[in-house]
């Protein structure tokens, strides 16, 4: 029974795990935002890896649009392999791990340490070796995550960079949005039920892109990596503007693009991107709340919440949660444990 | 007749391009590392797409190791479409264009001025608007580039990063080394037989992943962008450690993982890497200079110049251009005008 599995459970506890962060992350989150204030700090270096890298990205934007921080994904080979750190100058650095576990992660943050740099980290671990490292801790609280494929860790990480991003920008009415995604992300789970119906339609692709732009970057690459894991299909994920500088050339008939387009700016610009896929006769999987962009859709995923554009990531990565999980079970794979990975990776 | 193709004639025009690159450029690029200085910078921001987009990459390892830099590849779209920039502080920030034409890529150059940021340009295209915005432009004078994917101002692109890099570190050593870079080029080109030879073999491959680490992770991303582009695979690039979190599970029998190592620091990571490769039995194709790993491919593409690492870039993508050439040639495809994209891709 699918909804035995773990993954079925977990993806459906994110409305639960994320009300609760909401209620208790703000006693770190706030001292936090006040010590990147006092220090002056304009620019965010960030160390993590598969999911938490995704979390990443959505960092890169939120923290760049809403308070103009300049954010840096960084190369762990640098500190590690290569032992040549660059000079992190006056930058937060924070380390994103739901085990805390991954040695690159650590070093990075450690060096950070040495350098007399402000560490930050958000893990689902307070006592691993990365929390060690960070002057402030933020625990997502998620419970043990036992699927191998990680899905409430994902979105509890991103509440808490969205935590992080009000409580920098000190406006009311963005906290006043946090309050409705719990409600949100209930609504968006009920969507299990079309995309169970259209998970066979994908039994044989091979491949796929999942194109996102702005503060869906992130999602993009993060339902991908879900895909990739869960399903292995192998698909990549793209700005739009990226994929017209050459990857567009891949589009055939009938090559499946998942598009993801919450309604907010981004609209416009995936309006504009349907052109050239619908010349080349591409699949269109449109995952949005606009009714027109979803009319234009061989197979629309209608988002049944509307929530601010800079928190729909938290909501528009629940289908492709369900896509890879629905997908996964329908090819007969083990949802919990796919083949060759396991929970924490440790890389150097 | 492929000899007379512009993408072929332009993949071997590059041991010339580079060695008046090395030239030439210095009198711009030494005004550039001083005004680094001057400034005490030590943050760098790239704005870039495509394969100009890789050539930042390689900054980000090449700046970082030898300079201690922090490189961040910047997002346009919160400089254009949600036109909130972040800070930039005191960074020098970079645009990389060939055609020097997008107007994303621009609008972040502008920023950069309007901030009183430190701004330089590399381009083919001198006159460009991109290069207006420049407070230092390193012309690459790689000729026109009449193939639609790019070759010759990629490696000119990195050229010109390992030679700021070289400027800023003052070591004549550096010099030196970039010196025996064009020898080294036109040495790799001998390649060229044996790609030719093993290009039918994936006349019906339909996806593959390419594995770079360190300096030759932005090889990885090139690699890949030039197989996507003219022969419309699927084609997804990855950092060993990356791979490592969750797309291993793609993996089956036979599924072509390319594995780029040339010698240096990065050989002993791949060595460890073609372990879970091997118990999976995929096909494992090594570019490199290390006669114990190419004894373990299962197709080895022998580098026949060893360079210092951090120049390993601009010879280890060449085998890269080479088969996409070749396995674009073997598939009846127009290797220089590719289905769906145009030479100068404007986006915003």
């Amino acid at each position: 029974m699918i909804t035995e599995t773990h993954l079925y459970q977990e993806i459906h506890q994110q409305p639960m795990v994320v009300r609760q962060l909401l209620q208790t992350a703000a006693a770190t989150i706030h001292p936090l935002a006040q010590a990147i204030q006092a220090r002056g700090i304009t620019h965010v270096i960030i160390a993590a890896r598969g999911t938490s890298d995704n979390a990443g990205r959505y960092a890169q934007y939120v923290l760049g649009a809403m308070n103009g921080l300049t954010v840096t994904l960084t190369t762990p080979s640098l500190f590690t392999l290569y032992q040549r750190p660059p000079r992190l100058g006056n930058a937060l650095v924070l380390g994103i791990s739901q085990s805390g576990k991954s040695p690159d992660i650590v070093a990075v943050l450690a060096e950070a340490r040495r350098q007399g740099a402000l560490t930050a980290v958000i893990t689902n671990t307070p006592g691993s070796d990365l929390a060690q490292q960070g002057d402030f801790v933020i625990d997502l609280q998620a419970g043990e995550e036992k699927a191998v494929a990680a899905t409430k860790t994902y979105t509890a990480s991103l509440a808490a960079i969205a935590l992080l991003s009000a409580a920098l920008a000190g406006e009311t009415q963005l906290g006043a949005d946090l309050q409705h995604l719990p409600e949100a992300l209930h609504q968006t789970l009920t969507m299990a039920g079309l995309i169970e119906q259209i998970a066979p339609r994908y039994r044989y692709m091979q491949r796929c892109v999942v194109i996102g732009r702005g503060y869906n970057y992130a999602t993009a690459f993060e339902m991908a990596l879900k895909l990739k894991e869960l399903t292995y299909t192998v698909v990549e994920p793209y700005s739009s503007a990226d994929f017209l500088h050459g990857p567009l050339a891949l589009l055939e008939e009938g090559f499946p693009v998942i598009l993801l387009a919450p309604s907010g700016v981004m609209v416009a610009e995936m309006g504009g991107f349907l052109r050239p896929l619908q010349d080349r006769r591409a699949e269109i999987i449109t995952i949005s709340d606009d009714p027109a962009l979803l009319a234009q859709a061989r197979i629309p995923l209608p988002l049944p919440a509307t929530v601010p554009e800079w928190l729909s990531p938290l909501t528009s990565i629940i289908p492709g949660q369900l896509l890879a999980l629905h997908l996964a079970y329908t090819r007969d794979y083990d949802v919990d444990a796919p083949r060759a990975i396991r929970k924490v990776t440790e890389t150097k």
